[in-house]
């Protein structure tokens, strides 16, 4: 299988890469980093990689930025980094992507745990995450020739201890259960789903 | 007490205004109607509306767009729509109307059953539903001085009958379950709800 991972090289997407370049062909992305660069927050530069990159089975998506900050200082510019990259980076990717991947492909996006459970300082996270759950459960009964897509959503991973206090009393999820999430949703047949990782 | 109704001549907006105007101080508000205009895809206006409103304790808002279209044809542009009236429309009443209301006041948002029960042409308007669920969640954890804010999300509504043929077996709700729970939200205690009329 051809799987293309956008965010291969952060804290999660490394682990991705590892649960499943033993057995299919990876093409690692970052914006920097990676086999092949993008932009998700420029629909050009999304369209151009899709084109170098050629057809493929499944896009796994494990990247966005989002603004963390308190909600009486939060302002729409502070918003708007969130739904810039985190919420249509990755919409674009299957908006766009749903024009090349293969039939029966699948697209797995990152959503995370605030959708549901919020934290103080993020409200705009919360607020993208509960948007990218939606979505996938819309999109996945307009997605064609078999086309899937779920979204993980993690609690705070062990990786990122930079987090932790901003997370009182939320367990660090391992990434082995991250990783194997993603796995799920490339292998598996199930389509609209949120996996839930915490 | 006083409410300021955002949408208030509207389908839904106009049975909030009967279900809150015997025992409460009304002020309507439309884009192009109502006692005072505001454009909510503009924070210069909301902020304009505030300045000129004076303080309140509930704000409802039955307004925003949204694109309807196939996900084949989706583009970035027909995403933004929604994202720049309903979302973040809704999303700066609140960011802009925390620092105009008074405390234990309330914000009512409107999200819509799409959320989590989709239909064909709906993806961006799921994805916005299931935005300001998830807002309003973490929202309610960071306002200060005893404000709450809720979403109602309604099914369709039996006054809109041009959306029937794009929402087959789903039964139409009815105004007056609409609006009361518009009514639930602003003279009840409860923050961080979604009421879902369906
Ligand atoms: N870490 C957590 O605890 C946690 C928990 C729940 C959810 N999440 C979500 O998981 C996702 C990944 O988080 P992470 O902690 O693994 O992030 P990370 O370590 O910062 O890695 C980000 C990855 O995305 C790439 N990237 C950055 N900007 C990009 C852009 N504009 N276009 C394309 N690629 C770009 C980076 O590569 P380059 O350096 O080459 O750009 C890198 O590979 C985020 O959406 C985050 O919200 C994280
Ligand atoms: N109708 C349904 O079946 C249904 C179901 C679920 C959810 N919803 C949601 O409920 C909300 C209201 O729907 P509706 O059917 O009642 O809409 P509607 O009948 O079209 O009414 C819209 C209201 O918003 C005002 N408005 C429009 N643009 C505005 C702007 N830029 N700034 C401020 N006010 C503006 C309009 O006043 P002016 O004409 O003066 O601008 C009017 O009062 C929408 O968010 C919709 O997605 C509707």
């Amino acid at each position: 299988m051809k799987i293309i991972i956008i965010g291969a090289t952060g804290t999660i997407g490394k682990h991705v890469v590892s649960a499943l370049e033993k057995d299919n062909e990876i093409l690692k992305v970052g914006s920097k980093s990676g086999d092949m660069q993008v932009d998700i927050t420029n629909p050009d530069s999304i369209k151009n990689l899709f084109e170098q990159a050629g057809p493929f089975d499944a896009l796994i998506s494990t990247t966005g930025d989002g603004h963390f900050g308190p909600l009486p200082k939060m302002t729409d510019a502070d918003f708007r980094i969130g739904l810039n990259s985190k919420l249509m980076g990755q919409v674009n990717l299957v908006l766009i992507g749903q024009h090349y991947i293969n039939p029966k492909g699948s697209f797995t996006l990152t959503s995370g745990s605030l959708a549901d459970d919020p934290i103080v300082l993020g409200a705009s996270v919360s607020t993208i995450n509960g948007a990218l759950d939606s979505f996938v459960r819309a999109a996945a009964i307009e997605l064609e020739q078999g086309v899937r897509i779920n979204t993980v959503a993690p609690g705070v991973v062990e990786e990122s201890p930079g987090y932790f206090p901003f997370f009182p009393g939320h367990i660090p999820v391992s990434m082995h259960r991250v990783a194997q999430a993603y796995v799920k949703s490339v292998l598996g047949a199930q389509t609209g789903q949120t996996y839930k990782v915490v």
